[in-house]
């Protein structure tokens, strides 16, 4: 496995007057990986969701050979390499198969996303590297062993190139069936299943996911892949190494596993008991179908972003509840957007600890260092500030009702994708907001984290302790 | 200065035979005050609300003579004893005088309320005190030293009286120059004066303090009364006993007095901007009126409650940053509600610490405990939790949208009273539970906290470190 950027940390220094332009600019990647992590992986993330909004752009890329404008262009690049899968134009018809094929490429490189570049980044850095870089590969990745980078980034590939390719592999010979011609099927199978791993809610067919109905050959392993992608890769790489010897696994991925598990029967009994009666929604259906969607509904406010019925028919408080549990998100370093499942375990922790009289946090006879507690304090505060201060900036733009709004802007903070169709409704400045905010949905926690995470200041005297009162 | 809970403590355990019934019922409450402080004081505080309830209900109570529903005068009971300020009926033409005076006495009653009862618990059970009530007391009040527990009561009375009279004897005058009666001048003065320390926002007379335009002499008193009623006790007592020596203050002082401050101009900046053209409330009116409107607002958002223009007309994003503000609320053990400003203050810090790589939260040369900040999260995750389900359930039994249900619903808990009219509307149900909400309000975060607090278990071996993936 090579880097690109491996000439770079090679290199020795002061040497450059006669290196490549390419040498250069791996050299000074390296320099700002160094330097500050977090920001040039955000950089880099801008940086291709640029390149794929041009891209979109192209005549060649609509369906009507028509360049498409510059804000559906860049909201759609944003939300395929974001993997959130809103959309201001129907994938399905206002973009061409290179369209589509460009879709695609985004998303996987979205998914791939973050964390490989912050393994990139570490390792063209891995012989002089700085303490920030640790801590960074630490934060995303949930691991500080260096050495380990190569084959972390090696499994990072080969854990989403399998389980896309057994996703396909289920996916194809049903949508070969369905499907008129055999090479859409071949494509929707794939997209399908590269789109489902990777969270991202995009749908390539006309119709959506929807237009299947109630096909469980089609709708299990979609709900499989979006449920498993949703973990997160640190999660992966426990189960890989450990197996389901339980025992051994990282608090991490317990927690992860335990949590992502609640909100999936708490969503799958709120969205349930909510819609039961919804004739706009499942109300005519029967028990069972009831049930499926219910649970279905539940693994997609992860953030899947499918949906098999019309969000915007869901009751009010339905969409309420959602939005509590779009925040939330799913497993760090996944594809999944949110504070993150082990965020809010952390939080929630913290409080059980509060109400024994526990002095440490504590879980699966492990202390969480209080450092811990105090990132998921930043980390929830920094994803409500830029979900109000997004609410708060649409209300501006549109006469749309706070639900609608909050429900689109948590929907873009969490990367999730699910839709009432605020999105093709806004004016342009709305879409610029919804897709400032699905990258910073994107690259913020984790490069919050990295960017809090830092500098660890340790002051030489200590000052006494005094408590405010609380509440 | 004798308590009422006296006899109790004094009394030697275990000669009952011969006690009268008001011997048992002070002996119980000592007695209860020691187990479970925070749940007596919630009680007895429950059973303020149930009795000023059936004064309400009574024909007497009511300007037409006839009972007022159940739901319509427990709602008034309970958010005059809580001092927030909501109504569904209005007070100047639905009450007679004998229903104001008892709503006066209600907002006196509740303003002195949960801390008053608390010093009286605390004092009940001072001879033979557990480790529960001493925590529960400096909780509330930031003081552990119980031998105070005397002086502070009388300083939270004459405090009290002494800020509210200094208020009606600026106001009365005003008021009876302005009505019609001079008793009624005398009234609304008093009343005025009461509410507006309360930070209760009830207001006596027809069409509320609006009724008497743009009238300094009203409005700067009542400002000013509602602004130091926030406060709160801890920082009243910090003031009495150091003046203004800020380098003798307490952190809890210096960090409400700094955040309230900092609250004051955000929500000026905020209201004024938003509002400025919108000619529903202040955009036909002059610079210096909307200058003048706008910091009014404010300070009414942190509990206050009054309102010179109609809160319904506001902007949607007004409505959405008054939430935010709202949400917040005062000082701790004031008359005011929300999550406290020490509270968002401590989260604060914490983030700062965290972006900054302090191993410490600190601030003025502090040190803030862990555990404080483990507090400070639960109080805001319970205020949020009460705040969701409050909101979904009126969703299922009112049509209205949800910025005004969000909004009604925060005003509750955070005993604010500033109302867009929702609370009037509302099917029975949906009042019962704003009442719930106003009472969970009150005694939540305070009585949380003491109840969070009581123990302190201390495990006897450590467990390892190991910090889950944040973000
Ligand atoms: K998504
Ligand atoms: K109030």
């Amino acid at each position: 496995m090579t880097s690109p950027f491996r000439p770079s940390s090679a290199a020795p220094l002061g040497t450059g007057l006669s290196r490549s332009f390419g040498q250069r600019v791996a050299l000074w990647i390296g320099d700002a990986a160094k330097k500050t992590p977090a920001r040039t992986a955000a950089l880099v993330f801008i940086l291709a969701a640029v390149l794929f909004t041009i891209l979109l752009s192209l005549p060649a890329a609509s369906a009507d050979g028509r360049p498409t404008p510059l804000h559906d262009a860049m909201f759609t690049a944003v939300s395929a390499v974001t993997v959130t899968g809103l959309v201001t134009v129907d994938t399905a018809t206002h973009w061409s198969f290179f369209g589509q094929a460009i879709i695609l490429v985004a998303i996987q490189t979205g998914g791939l996303g973050i964390v490989t570049i912050a393994l990139l980044l570490a390792r063209a850095v891995s012989r002089r590297l700085g303490v920030k870089s640790k801590v960074f590969a630490q934060q995303s990745i949930g691991s500080s062993g260096l050495g380990e980078v190569g084959s972390l980034l090696r499994i990072v590939v080969l854990t989403t190139l399998t389980i896309e390719a057994a996703l396909a592999v289920v996916l194809v010979p049903r949508f070969m069936i369905v499907d008129e011609k055999w090479w859409e099927g071949l494509w929707h199978g794939v997209f399908y299943a590269v789109s489902a791993f990777n969270n991202a809610g995009f749908a390539s067919n006309i119709g959506g996911l929807a237009a299947y109905g109630p096909d469980l050959w089609t709708l299990v392993p979609i709900m499989i892949g979006v449920f498993v992608g949703s973990f997160g890769f640190p999660v992966f790489l426990t189960i890989i190494t450990h197996r389901f010897t339980r025992a051994r696994w990282t608090l991490h991925t317990k927690l992860t596993l335990s949590v992502t598990t609640m909100l999936l029967v708490a969503g799958a009994v709120a969205w349930g008991a909510l819609e039961w009666n919804n004739t706009g929604t499942v109300g005519e259906l029967g028990v069972g179908d009831k049930i499926f969607h219910a649970l279905f509904s539940s693994v997609m406010m992860r953030s899947g972003g499918f949906a098999l019925t019309d969000t915007g028919e869901s009751l009010p408080a339905t969409l309420l509840a959602t939005d509590a549990l779009m925040f939330v998100g799913g497993g760090s370093a996944s594809t999944a957007g949110g504070i993150k499942v082990a965020t809010i375990a952390v939080l929630f922790l913290a409080i059980v600890a509060e109400a024994r009289g526990d002095k440490h946090v504590r879980a699966a006879n492990r202390t969480i260092p209080d450092a811990t507690l105090r990132l998921a304090i930043s980390v929830t505060f920094l994803g409500a500030t830029l979900v109000l201060s997004a609410t708060a900036l649409l209300m501006l733009v549109t006469d749309a009702p706070l639900d609608r709004i909050l429900f689109e802007v948590i929907s873009a903070f969490a990367t999730c994708g699910l839709s009432v169709g605020l999105s093709e409704e806004l004016h342009p400045f709305g879409k610029y907001v919804l897709s400032a905010l699905m990258v910073a949905g994107r690259i913020g926690p984790a490069g919050l984290a990295a960017a809090l995470a830092v500098r660890q200041r340790t002051l030489l005297y200590d000052v006494p302790e005094e408590r405010p009162i609380i509440g």
